[in-house]
């Protein structure tokens, strides 16, 4: 069977505001091949994204991503890794290339796994999922007293593990000191609590080795992105010095090998992988078996649709031991009714994939025509991108 | 001084070839402000560079590169500091906008130099230019005999310096041995060769291993770009036998942190850095005190037009015994007619930096109408970009 068609739909809500929420927009992939329909989910900004599938080729290195795609065979998973790799080398100098690889080679699992009748888990190589803890993941209230309620209402809700981030973290060490003390007092002292710190200290080591003794009085679990991603240096001066609190990073990674770095270099414990952006399911496979092998604890970033959680659990759904999992519960609409299924908590609060042919996520249509943003490039008098039809 | 205006012209050669020549088409960036202009020039794919400038608003961390550019202050060196560092905030899930900040960046350099008077190395903080030893870079031939040849023909033009890369490099080692023989007789004993792999190898260390002997044969200085940027642990094991051959690599890096890990943790003794792609001069500074730091030696990377040549001296210009300097010499008439100025060979076969205000290079406008590409982006029946006015 060979890839018959490529699409890209961006999606938005009407109105995009200027918060850390990234459930705002979206860009869909299909992919479809032999009657088959595949759907993946790029992170982010849509139009950039659009632009890496379908530009101009600057030169041999710098294709867009359509060109190693369209028409290539696809029958088993070595297929998927093929592609991956060609779209790697044709557009190794068109940067956002990594962002629209990501959606599309998550549509190309979900297609396989539906043209195999397997979940794509299996097609991964694992036996088994395994259930997850889903951490409900949120912003900081404005307020202490704001970020109490959130972290109340999270655990009232059946979740175990609650995860606070951004907002107003990070520029003042009183407000942080009562915001996480307000946090752990909503989770209470039998759950797990995390904290985002959002990228906010750059490579300050100082700044945020002040809010370790917090962090470690308040039994937080990880300490996630205290500096940007590529801080490495920062990463290992601050891990020295966490003890109890473990890091986390990743989210940023564009390929497999920052992610490495950060196990290598940051001597983070947790290593968080946004199967939409790292380059898709077979970049985030790669990223789980090296965790597993150094010992660090692979964890889903996500703060999309379901379609896109669905994805971000199957590379290490066959990994017991690593537990935890992202689990946004301030989706917008266009997100959460992207799909009609949903990964809901069962009664112990935990998730599990679906035992369904691919990602195992029914599109809901009415939700991407509500959403769909009319887009079209023109180069040259030539139309290189318009929003296809559903 | 406020930034009135910025905007992105795309331009391309009328036939676009699969070869690994960047200088087929360009972006160039055209910022304005208290009636002054400056200019720069981002690597590389035009369109998707574009749709990082005019993107909407995906989120507080993915927002389009102009709005965090436009209306800024503009008076002093701390000014474009201040712009770099909000672009990169408010654009850092934006993959793209590293590549789209940094033709800005350059851009913005440009202006404060003419506003200033002032070269710009001068603020850069260099108080002298030092002379560079432009090596030829161009693609190895067909057949040995044809790298002979055009190694040979750079020579006789006076450069001291000859670079082969990509084309047939590092498929077969027999025809590998064959090509760095050839252009070793080309270039003669007494000039410098360097090899450029292109990345041909990925990851796999055994098989550039099996280079070695060869190239320390034939007393290569550099084996450039082995492999993938971020392959660092590759990278440190090559270096680890490399012996009289020096490992050089960093074009890919999109800021500076990625040059600082194949100095930290790759060991490479040349770190290349594309201004047009690192986040602009900014950045690229931050890597040459680095380098000097660290004892490793800068390099610019360029393969396009002579403003881009210029702009990428200026980061390491007062740097006296980093001597090397990329110097492309296929360049596409689009990339060489785009400025009256060029920074031609001096009588020693070496180039200086022009003493003019900003980047001293005058721009050829008749050159930017003829290759100029209409392009066109609409989002929602709104125009985000069409190709503006010269």
């Amino acid at each position: 069977m060979k890839i018959d068609s490529l699409d890209f739909f961006y999606l938005s809500m009407p109105e995009v505001e200027d918060i850390g929420d990234g459930s705002q927009d979206a860009l869909l992939v299909r992919v479809t091949a032999g009657g088959y329909t595949g759907w993946g989910e790029c992170e982010a900004s849509p139009l950039t994204t659009i632009a890496a599938l379908v530009c101009p080729m600057s030169h041999s290195a710098c294709k867009p991503v359509v060109a190693s795609v369209l028409g290539e065979r696809l029958t088993q998973p070595s297929d998927i890794v093929r592609i991956h790799q060609k779209v790697r080398e044709n557009s190794m100098d068109l940067l956002q290339s990594d962002h629209a690889l990501s959606g599309v080679d998550i549509a190309l699992w979900d297609l396989l796994g539906k043209m195999c009748d397997e979940p794509v888990y299996h097609l991964l190589g694992y036996k088994h999922s395994y259930s997850k803890v889903p951490y409900a993941s949120f912003l900081f209230g404005d307020t202490p007293q704001e970020t109490f309620e959130k972290a109340k209402r999270a655990t009232q809700q059946g979740y175990k593990a609650v995860k606070c981030g951004w907002g107003p973290f990070g520029k003042n060490l009183q407000a942080d000191i009562e915001h996480v003390v307000a946090a752990r007092e909503g989770v209470g002292q039998e759950n797990v609590l995390l904290i985002d710190a959002g990228t906010v200290w750059g490579s300050d080591v100082e700044v945020a080795k002040s809010r370790l003794k917090i962090l470690q009085e308040q039994k937080v679990t990880w300490l996630e992105e205290p500096f940007h991603t590529s801080a490495l240096e920062a990463y290992r001066a601050l891990s020295n010095e966490s003890k109890t609190v473990k890091l986390a990073g990743g989210e940023g990674a564009h390929n497999e090998f920052m992610a490495y770095h950060l196990i290598d270099y940051g001597d983070v414990g947790f290593i968080q992988v946004d199967a939409g952006r790292v380059g898709g399911l077979t970049s985030a496979k790669r990223v789980a078996d090296y965790a597993f092998q150094k010992n660090v604890t692979y964890v889903n970033h996500t703060f999309t649709s379901h379609l896109a959680l669905s994805a971000s659990l199957q590379p290490y759904a066959g990994l017991e031991g690593h537990r935890l999992c992202e689990y946004p519960i301030e989706l917008k609409p266009l997100a959460y009714d992207l799909t009609n299924d949903h990964l809901e908590l069962n009664q112990g609060g935990e998730i599990c994939l679906p035992e369904k042919p691919g990602l195992g996520m029914e599109l809901n249509l009415e939700t991407i025509k509500k959403y769909l943003v009319q887009t079209q490039i023109i180069v040259n008098k030539k139309v290189l991108y318009e929003t296809p039809k559903l």
